[in-house]
Order: structure tokens, then C-alpha cells, then sequence
């Protein structure tokens, strides 16, 4: 009803994104108004001193309950590599992730996974793009001072992939691209009025 | 303060089983007394009818928290196989365990994880035992009826690892086993009063 040419009022939107690792997990927070994005918050949470598995899965599962709390996010994007070095090491993390996407899920958050290939395509156009790299951008990007972005190394690409699912936003979805009319009609016949 | 020489209250138990799967999750509930294990309930939750992964986990978690609610369980005992087919299908499995295990973690439910052979030596004494041996075994040791069994057959690892967390309750846990005293000696020298 923008009934006076009024601009209408652009929605904020409250990203979390999550790297969760058994060891070390980091977590970023954007906030995005329109196609303006502006980090909120970033942190790294080191269970390296924590000796049991299960003690671990339990922090990380209270912690990301406590950060969905706190900044109250409307979408969750997490860092999720498919491939692994062996089956062990891919069950610890799918562990980590399963405690990660059961906070969200509790809390009713949407969950959008990316790769770390996706990620780094995202932010630098380099698939093959270095950490520091990565971080060197969103740091520009985000305007984020150099020692705040130093000194959570660890919540890169969580942070990236908060910002990967931005961008994602934003862009236009493409179900399915036609070459012409004529495979438009074949592959929608319903659509067609006759 | 045992001063009428009656028997002392045998402490009752409630070990909840669960085999979490992707598609199919099964569950069952032993309660303990003393030397005594008896089936309160066993079930099996089909997730092969819905589509996307997050309501898989999500469905998961809920049922978890459902169960750990009606049962109020004091144990968590999980069948976890360490290995598997591929990289893939050990990141599915490991998210299906950890939102269980973030299910038990948050209502304060201590875990303990069952190898699938552990549990078939445990019921059976045979490591190689068929499922259908298992579930024989089991039907005995608990009188359950036949077509109980035969409904919920998808249980019957759940069921199989609370059992088996029922057996490693009452057996006194040998930390170390010495050849002789020699070898005792040797190992614990703090221990030996001259």
C-alpha cells in the first residue's frame, strides 16, 4: 500500500554463521539491511582443554543456544565441508554439526549449509583462496579493524559464511534456465493458457 | 543406618537404547533393579517418508526429547558403529548422533556408547551373531512377546545397547589386569607400604 511513492522500509535481517569443529568452533554475526551488510559480532570457542568428547559436544551445543539468545538471528548458515579425510575424523564432525543444527532447529532458525570451496568463490572469486585472503577481504568488506579480525583467525570462515549467505540473498534464484520457448512449453505445460 | 538388618532398597534404573539412524531410529527402555532388567517400551521412528535432512534432524531431536520426557531415563546407552562405507555416510550418521546426544545433553542425561559388537558379545557372546539372535536373545531375557519383537525389529540394536549398558553396570570394572604380583609391584609402586 506504498500509496505516497514512499521508499519502503527495508527489512533487517540477523545472519549467524557457524565453522563447527570438534576443537575449535567460530561463529560470526552479520546484520543486513537491504544490500548493506555490517558484522555484529565474530568469536572463536577453544575446546581444546576440554578433555571429553561428550563434554565438548555439550559446549558447543550450549554456546550456540546462548549466541542464537543473544543476537537472536533470523538464518543460520554453516561451514560444512562434504569431504573429510577419513570416516573417524567425518564422524566427529558430522557429531559437532548434528549438536550445532539441533541448537538452531530448538530455536526454530533456518539452516543454510555452504562449502568451504562455496565460500571462498563467495568472497574473493578464488575457489583455491588462502585464509588470509579470505579474511583480508571480509575485513575490507566489512569494514572490520585488523586486530579484531587477527585475533579471531579461527571465525574466518564462519564469518565468510555468514557473508556467502548474504550475497546468496540477494542474488536472484534461478529454479531452472530455459534455452528457448519451445522447452519452456514442453517443461510447463500446465503454465500454458490456450 | 541398615540397623534391623533389613535388605537395603534396591536402587531402580531407567536406561533408555537408542540406535540413531538417519532414516530409521530405534529406541528401547529397560528399567533396572538390583540384578533385574525388565522392557518398559521399545520403538522404532521412520523418517524415510520425509524429504529433507534438517526435518530428519529436527525430527530426531524432537522424538529424543520426547522420549527422555515420558521415560525420564538416568542413562543414555548409544549403539555407535566407528566405522563405516564412506567419508559421506559417516558425516550423516555422526549429525544423527549428535543431535541425540545434544537431545540427552540438554535434559542432563549422562552417555555411554555401545561399538555394535560390544553389544552382540554382550547378548549373544558372539560378535558375528546375526540380528535375529540377537533379537532371540533379548526376547528371552526380557519376555517379550513375539510379535512385539517381530513389530519393532528395527529396535532391537537400541534395545540390544541398553542391555548391554545393563550388563556393564553390574560388572566391576577392572581398570588394569596383572599377571602376578611382580608385574603389580612394578606398576604401583606408590601403593606398596614397606
Amino acid at each position: 500500500m506504498d500509496r505516497n511513492n514512499t521508499p519502503a522500509t527495508v527489512p533487517e535481517k540477523i545472519i549467524l554463521g557457524i565453522d563447527p569443529g570438534t576443537n575449535v568452533m567460530g561463529y560470526g554475526v552479520l546484520k543486513v539491511e537491504g544490500k548493506k551488510a555490517g558484522m555484529v559480532a565474530m568469536g572463536v570457542i577453544d575446546m581444546r582443554k576440554i578433555p571429553d568428547g561428550y563434554l565438548k559436544l555439550g559446549h558447543i551445543f550450549e554456546r550456540v543456544t546462548g549466541i542464537i539468545s543473544s543476537y537472536l538471528p533470523d538464518e543460520l548458515a554453516i561451514e560444512a565441508p562434504f569431504f573429510g579425510k577419513n570416516v573417524q575424523s567425518m564422524l566427529k564432525l558430522g557429531r559437532a554439526q548434528g549438536v550445532a543444527i539441533a541448537a538452531a532447529i530448538q530455536r526454530g532458525v533456518p539452516i543454510t549449509e555452504y562449502e568451504p570451496t562455496k565460500i571462498k568463490v563467495a568472497i574473493t572469486g578464488n575457489g583455491a583462496a588462502s585464509k588470509e585472503q579470505v579474511a583480508g577481504m571480509l575485513q575490507r568488506m566489512l569494514h572490520i579493524p585488523e586486530e579484531e579480525m587477527s585475533k579471531y583467525m579461527d571465525a574466518t570462515d564462519a564469518l565468510g559464511a555468514a557473508y556467502c549467505h548474504f550475497i546468496q540473498l540477494g542474488t536472484p534464484k534461478v529454479e531452472h534456465s530455459y534455452k528457448d520457448w519451445k522447452s519452456f512449453v514442453n517443461e510447463n505445460k500446465d503454465k500454458i493458457h490456450k
